[in-house]
């Protein structure tokens, strides 16, 4: 089987042997080579990869990239025109999405020295979007090894949560754990919200004392090795309301539901219908984002679990599954996991617990 | 005196009433309305200045922003239409350096609907950053407030800098402390380096135990209410060889002979060729950077200490001095401050002792 920068030349080079793509984005480069780097160019023609850096990665790149020709340039814009010349490169697709227009002008004008057209348009982006949505099973391990550090920093934090932590006390506790286990960082700006914080369904971590009776959400992940993991528990301290209980039953319910769903060939936004349903069914808007999104070197990647996408599920991908009930003033639920689409389900990749938890 | 949104007002509209400027880079909408938001747009025409935003910050806008209108808006595009309408905008200077090439199209077709020209170069993130480097006595107190916390996670890890700790447990330290301390964030990926790996200026972090007569170079910063701070100190654990101290000593003579240079109207160029000229005689190609950079809503931006920025130095100005001696194989040196320039000469807003510190 082709790797994906093989299947990258091939969308780009099999109809057209004088194009070329120009991958640019931090990201997208470190996906195809598996090499991270500040700075540095992938370029593609249908002959050859390449992957050129300059002197500070040049060692490491030579060492560690996979899928490429590493090249280690004095001048970007001479080797640039060299490969192209070599190559019989015609004309180079660019990432209107990722470069800037200065960036942009930059390798316009050094392809136009050498009488080669650029392509500023949707292609390259879209056909690296197609790519990157599918893992590989080395990236869904990488994925899973990232949820790992998430779902312990949930078990670490349950004996923490106690009457009068804050919220933010909650966060950095959870944050120190991750970044104690390995992780490069956290995944996002980690959201504990407890009681009517709760009904926010991005609140920033407060000075809110937590109190008896709360619902506390926390929308946490990891970054390992490049790839984010990304979870939500909402757990009560003490007790709950048979209201608090209906609601995070219905939720529950939404998620599940998700679950036996999901496969291949349903369209992304029925997924997003199929919890919606259930919830809107009970408490019409109280659900005002989108199910789900796709997570890698990315927090919020493509498909979208959303009324908007209609991307047929595949295997391979990976997407979160968080429906939500927020009831303003009073208090909000969301139960998420990170669902990978399989040949003929899908199973999560994360493994810690979702019934109502009183602590 | 007029705020810095009327000073772009002024560059922009001045000799041309029927331009405007579109500021959509974060950190600068931020800069001119003291409005943090990922998202939205600064309108900048002759008679008026708007912040448009969406749902989610127009209440937040409408009491923090400052010095602007706002206007929250249900559809960006038709909004810019009609206050582009309503101030007889002609043309419209948009961030080169900053918008994508998708979302600089964006903006071209709207306009381009309404028969407004758009210009795509330099002259609109010249004006921002010309007026950037210059902090108001505001922002050098949120300066100052972030170093603060700096400062105190120096004298904080020093006890805990032991023989056998690693570079990698005194970053997490010294992380932790800054968070508990209010940090956001870290301002970067905190840099320590000890023994033989004090010789790459950009070090990660690794599991490398301190040991015995080894340099720790300890490059670190807090980001505070959207303000950066760096600091970079290097100390020693138990001893310290004669050549150890003799570098200690060239760099910190470099260091203190760039406080006393600074003043207005002295080029960037020639601040880092005082320290580089102190360096290189005794130790020629041991000092691989730049002198320094500006420091505000970014880690790094405009002037640079660098031989290739001729800019004067100015009142306001406030930008790192962080002169090294990398002597691979055996140890490095790094000492750094920032440095507010003021009428006469200059400050340093860091408080940290910076004489040779034997642990």
């Amino acid at each position: 089987m082709s790797n994906p920068v093989e299947k990258l030349q091939q969308m780009i080079t099999s109809g057209d042997a004088e194009a070329a793509a120009l991958v640019h984005f931090e990201n997208s480069r470190r996906y195809f080579t598996h090499f991270p780097s500040s700075d540095g160019v992938l370029f593609v023609t249908a002959g050859a990869v390449y992957l050129l850096v300059d002197f500070r990665y040049g060692e490491a790149a030579q060492k560690r990239a996979k899928n490429c020709e590493v090249i280690c340039f004095s001048i970007l814009n001479n080797s640039l025109k060299e490969l192209a010349a070599k190559h019989g490169v015609k004309r180079v697709y660019l990432e209107q999405e990722h470069l800037t227009v200065s960036q942009a002008k930059r390798f316009e004008k050094v392809f136009a020295e050498i009488s080669v057209e650029t392509v500023l348009d949707e292609t390259l982006d879209k056909a690296v979007r197609s790519l990157r949505m599918l893992k590989s099973p080395q990236e869904v391990a990488k994925l899973e090894a990232s949820q790992q550090i998430t779902d312990a920093a949930f078990t670490y934090i349950l004996p923490y949560i106690k009457e009068g932590v804050t919220e933010r006390d909650i966060a950095l506790e959870i944050e120190f754990f991750m970044r104690k286990q390995g992780a490069e960082a956290i995944a996002f700006e980690l959201i504990v919200a407890a009681g009517r914080n709760g009904s926010m369904c991005h609140a920033v971590p407060s000075d809110y004392a937590v109190q008896r009776g709360d619902f506390i959400t926390m929308d946490t992940g990891a970054l390992l090795d490049g790839y984010h993991s990304d979870m939500t528990r909402t757990v009560a301290l003490h007790s709950v309301s048979d209201e608090q209980r209906i609601v995070y039953e219905k939720v529950l319910e939404a998620h599940l539901k998700v679950i036996d769903t999901v496969k291949p060939g349903i369209p992304c936004s029925q997924i997003d219908k199929v919890a919606r349903d259930i919830i809107e069914s009970e408490y019409p808007g109280a659900f005002g984002h989108g199910l789900g999104h796709g997570v890698g070197f990315e927090i919020h990647e493509e498909p979208r679990f959303s009324k908007f996408d209609d991307t047929p599920c595949a295997a391979g991908m990976v997407v979160t599954d968080e429906p939500g009930i927020y009831l303003p003033g009073k208090f909000g639920v969301r139960i998420e996991d990170m669902l990978l689409i399989t040949e003929t389900g899908c199973r999560t990749l994360t493994k810690s617990p979702k019934e109502l938890m009183i602590l």
